[in-house]
């Protein structure tokens, strides 16, 4: 019998604003941070990882907020734990006193996000087998069980998201084959963030194509001339066959949305990213149909499931950017991933960040290998800096993620960077 | 000059789960807390009050959150901050990194709520009148600059704020004199918590209606058939003539809500409360129209001024129950008010819990004397418990809400409070 030991919380802060790395027209300096969870277990050779990322000040809240779940973990049996997740889940999601705080968004939600996720990387290294793996070997009718179809269910029945998961089954073998064989195309923001001058982003732009990325997405939102201006440099660096997206990272409003996107769309957009605030569905549907077919892209701050229903039931996004710690973790995860399949949306996750490229390529090689209907038309964000800091940082090369081979849910950071790092203790923050 | 010296925040806990006053569907075992701020001044005469109302776990995560905000206005200048409390608002809600951790929702939303709530009491309270007065006198170009408009102008343009502003204008003094003389209706949730028996149900709703109230609303969700009972029981104990309204606390998915209600029209409901998910916009507005001309309410659990947009576009809910706590304090709830107003929605706000019935009733008043169409269709939660651990209590007599007079927001826990409640050092947590 294996128990829980311990739960240790670890606040980790990155000073990427001195880089400008990042910035972006909501965020000008971010630092990028996590509120990383270890969970010890009385077997030595077997800790979980869980995260919640953030931009900075704030991560102790965060911090302190994923402290008060994961308390609740400590001398459990990881067994019983392991043989009904969805218990767990429930138990955390639903707990009424920490509900209240919500319900089902902001820190307590992402909280027990990184609770769960590190459970879920318990369950992965136990298996000896990586969480993307864990979750393609699920039977479809325990993958439907994960979910909590409470809010759900009146857009898709939990009987007919077996059927889906039961569809694609006859090509899991093949599609996994194919996935350790050519990865899944990666994206890359790295040359469009909006504190780089116009020569740092022509250079950056080609140095994507030559990295052998297919799609290059800009931040914008902030002047709609500096827009235009940036949009043609990057287009004519990139030229007319490489994908080009734009990220306003909710900086507009309804009508200046509408306005804005009319203005660039001669760009040739792949997608428009968070064109407003990401609670306003109604405002992302009005955007959908009054700039069709431009694609509207968003995800990243969804609180939940039942926000995400609502987007795809309203049409309000052709693509859902899921991401691996902005929601109560796998199992929110993979509830949103069947609602996009059900819908027709592409799930396109968001990452950067630190270590979120290492977290949700599970779930994109999942939804890849064994829900999506056509993985060809899938990507995934990459942002190439601070990897290093990351147990088992992301392969991606040619513009392609490979598929991770290692156990476990990506979520481990490196054993030494809690040592520079840790805030206000780390060796970095002390000088 | 005055400046604020410091910001004291205490996790204040009440042991009502004993009791089982607050129960419901949802929430089983509440202890009704606050997490409390308290900014003092460079006049030790001067102190301003807000607080986040919770039910337990995760007060003292919701202290930290608060404390974090607070810190920030220490050693300002309160006349600097006083002239224009919308910088200040902009500069707490849009602080890249803190908003990060919700958008706008959750523990850090709230946080920022306790915060603006406090330093409106300073306000109020440097003004010598009670908040309502304070909003009251304000010009209709001063409330609409309160609001942020960013996410709402798709809605209801700003202009048109003003001029609905304008419009009641003239009515103002006349009402003010009324609401002096007559106060604002009370209902009461007293008789219909979950946790009671049939017994106890059925004799507060008739000393309900001996205390002068003309609404009883009852918990409802957990089992139908219970729930066919017990407003049974009291339609009975009430006869034909007093409001009856009912609240599922979000139990129910859309397609039970709709079966529920339409099983439980026949007691003529008031209204049908927190039907499902509270960020469920769009099957708030499934269950409107399916169970129409039943009146739908929702609110307390709105994280935003962009989540009360589209539940009022959709026509979701024909009553807006804002909190004084769950969003970021005066000028999000402002925002609420104009847009119900627009929408030609009823503001029946949310009390209850502890101290949500002192700070609420000044938003109440604010909304029947300068901004709602017709006074008279509006009145407000009414809880009995816990009162005396505010300073100043409501005044609730014959059913109705009495003005407050007292300066401030009513947002200051009663002195002695802390000694017993303050958690765990308190004298009740350390027996």
């Amino acid at each position: 019998m294996v128990s829980i030991t311990a739960a240790s919380v670890t606040d980790l802060r990155f000073p990427t604003n001195r880089t400008l790395a990042g910035s972006d027209a909501m965020n000008p300096d971010p630092d990028y941070s996590a509120a990383y969870l270890e969970l010890s277990t009385s077997d030595p050779d077997l800790t979980g990882c869980g995260f919640v990322f953030t931009i900075g000040r704030g991560n102790d809240i965060q911090a302190a907020a994923v402290t008060a779940v994961a308390d609740r973990l400590v001398g459990r049996n990881l067994d019983g734990l392991l043989e009904d997740p969805s218990a767990l889940n429930r138990e955390l999601t639903w707990d009424s006193q920490l509900r209240w705080l919500g319900p089902d968004k902001g820190v307590m939600h992402m909280a027990v996000g990184a609770v769960m996720n590190a459970v879920w990387d318990l369950r992965s290294r136990r298996e000896g087998r990586p969480l993307w793996s864990t979750l393609v070997h699920l039977e479809p009718a325990e993958v439907v069980a994960l979910v909590d179809w409470t809010y759900l269910a009146d857009f898709l029945d939990p009987a007919r998201a077996r059927e889906l998961l039961e569809e694609r089954r006859s090509e899991r073998d093949s599609r996994v084959a194919l996935l350790r064989r050519d990865g899944l195309a990666a994206y890359t923001t790295s040359p469009g963030w909006l504190g780089y001058d116009d020569n740092k982003l022509d250079r950056l732009c080609r140095r994507a194509l030559d990295d052998g990325f297919s799609t290059i997405k800009l931040k914008v939102g902030a002047d709609l001339a500096d827009d235009r201006r940036r949009l043609g440099i990057a287009r004519r660096a990139i030229g007319p066959d490489t994908a080009l997206a734009i990220d306003a990272n909710q900086r507009w409003g309804v009508p200046q949305a509408i306005n804005a996107i009319e203005q660039l769309a001669r760009f040739d957009l792949r997608w428009v990213e968070e064109p407003t605030h990401p609670d306003d569905i109604v405002g992302h549907a009005t955007i959908a149909k009054a700039v069709h077919p431009v694609p509207i892209a968003t995800g990243e701050h969804l609180a939940n499931p039942t926000m995400a229903k609502q987007l795809l039931q309203l049409r309000g996004a052709q693509i859902l950017q899921i991401d691996a710690t902005r929601v109560a973790g796998v199992h929110d995860l993979v509830a949103m991933i069947l609602l996009a399949a059900h819908a027709g949306a592409d799930v396109i996750p968001h990452a950067g960040g630190v270590g979120l490229c290492e977290a949700v390529q599970h779930f994109a090689f999942f939804n890849a290998a064994s829900v999506a209907a056509d993985p060809s038309r899938l990507s995934l964000e990459y942002v190439e800096h601070l990897h290093e800091h990351m147990a088992q940082p992301v392969k991606v090369t040619a513009g392609r993620y490979r598929i991770p081979t290692q156990p476990g849910a990506g979520t481990a950071f490196h054993p030494t960077t809690a040592d520079s790092f840790a805030y206000p203790a780390g060796a970095h923050w002390q000088q």
